[in-house]
């Protein structure tokens, strides 16, 4: 194992303590009660990943962790948010999640639809912190938020993936490749792109990058949900087969579904090409480089 | 009938008109679907009250229609998510509003809750809308309509409001006036002060008007649940009275409630005193005047 080996991981662990502690402070300014404890109860746990990128995203174009830190709880608080609702019962009523009860059978639906409403708002709040950039940074990162989430993005996925649900022909690749650019996509590619946003510099690698690695992350979602287990996934597996659901493994078979994910990592570490190896870009863009291999090797 | 009397009536229909073309081009830009379609049914009618009270305070301040109207759709827009998410089955179980059946009654629990969720992103969108302003103004509008509609505001209201309904003790005076201060009073005041956070004034004397109007329209929302008839109201009535719940007219009786509520809008008029009489200025604190007493003499 190289040294970079050990650096990836050593900076995995020292961003989610940031994280971890960021969110827990962010969450202990709010009124105590149910509503703040079914919140924080949201946000624990969690591989972080969509926090690392935008890490790594500020790290690679010269910005301070201090400044990407608020990004980074914006976006981790959004895909709390988003766990919390996509788990109730009208959706895809799911009750173990990161290991855990989901929210609304650990609190009730009640409080679970307000704490992902709570958290959404709690995000964008991030995202106005002074310590983030000037007040032009802040608005384009807002707006640019605003629509990865919403109507375009992550909720137009979901409502694309509960449809599908319900429709009697299952989704074709092209299909499923949209839903999931949107569901999983828009996020990660909000994140991705951060750090180009706080330092004024384009974002178009990243947002290649990110394209790649979130697929990547999809293909690797859907051949867990086949291969894994439920104790190590902390969550249930085997629901999108019994579903008669397309994915990309009921698609393309599990062979191509892997070779599939594994092309995807090659591009999104080609994307990275344009980044120099400073010091700090350097350590940067190897970081993301072995978050796009983890991802398809992961087993949770 | 002054001049003014009838000046006010004709500034609500101009602004309700200019709010439904500005919500309908708006939603035209998303993708076509049921979630677009249920956000845009979710939007319809209401009597648009509060983004009447962000055109007017714009007005009192000096600032343009055009500039207001993005704030203006995004308060009326998180007020038509807010509505959607309490009439859920799990929340208030409401079957009927503005007339119409609720969104989930219309569509599905999901679509109904993803269609909340994207009109909260929808609502922060707009507010990054350069006609608003400086990047400064837009920056600070969004961290505080986060802080009005979030676990320390709206959400939180919402969820003490739902506590209650499963306590044993019914709340206090003092109880649910703060329950209502945040679950209705913080948007309003959000409403309220928006014109002078974009023209760099003190808010203070907007505050105060929203304060005592907020709790004034409250007031008025518990005397039409008891005295109030569903078809003018377009929503059930008598439910709060059902269900033992504390209300303004249960813990002061009809009549104590009635002389709180215009007591409550004398002094939002006497909030206005600081504002000149000059040509716009003098015509937006009149209609705010106005406002003020409609909201305890309307019908639904």
């Amino acid at each position: 194992m190289s040294a970079l080996d050990t650096a990836m991981p050593a900076r995995m662990t020292e961003v989610r303590a940031a994280i971890k502690t960021g969110l827990e402070t962010a969450l202990a300014r709010l009124p105590a009660g149910e509503l703040r404890d079914a919140m924080e109860y949201g946000c624990v746990g969690g591989k972080r990943i969509r926090g690392f990128l935008v890490m790594e995203s500020a790290r690679l174009h010269g910005a301070e962790d201090a400044a990407a830190l608020p990004v980074a709880l914006a976006v981790e608080m959004l895909h709390a948010y988003s766990l919390i609702h996509d788990d109730l019962p009208a959706m895809d009523d799911d009750d173990l999640r990161r290991g855990m009860p989901t929210c609304h059978i650990q609190w009730s639906e009640a409080t679970a639809i307000l704490a992902g409403d709570a958290l959404q708002s709690l995000a964008f709040e991030q995202l106005t912190d002074p310590a983030v950039g000037d007040t032009e940074v802040r608005v384009t990162l807002v707006r640019r938020f605003a629509e990865a989430i919403g109507a375009r993005g992550m909720v137009w996925g979901q409502m694309q993936d509960i449809s599908a649900e319900q429709a009697v022909e299952p989704l074709d690749l092209n299909a499923v490749k949209s839903l999931q650019q949107a569901k999983t996509g828009a996020l990660i590619g909000f994140a991705a792109t951060a750090g180009a946003v706080m330092r004024g510099a384009d974002p178009a690698p990243m947002a290649e990058y990110a394209r790649n690695l979130g697929l990547a992350f999809q293909i690797a979602d859907d051949i867990l949900d086949v291969t894994g287990d439920e104790e190590t996934a902390g969550k249930r597996v085997g629901k999108d087969a019994a579903a008669g659901k397309a994915t990309f493994v009921s698609l393309l078979g599990l062979e191509e579904a892997r070779d599939k994910a594994a092309a995807m990592v090659r591009r999104a570490e080609l994307a990275l090409t344009p980044y120099g190896d400073g010091d700090q870009t350097g350590a940067a863009a190897e970081n993301l480089r072995q978050l796009a291999r983890f991802v398809i090797h992961r087993q949770t």
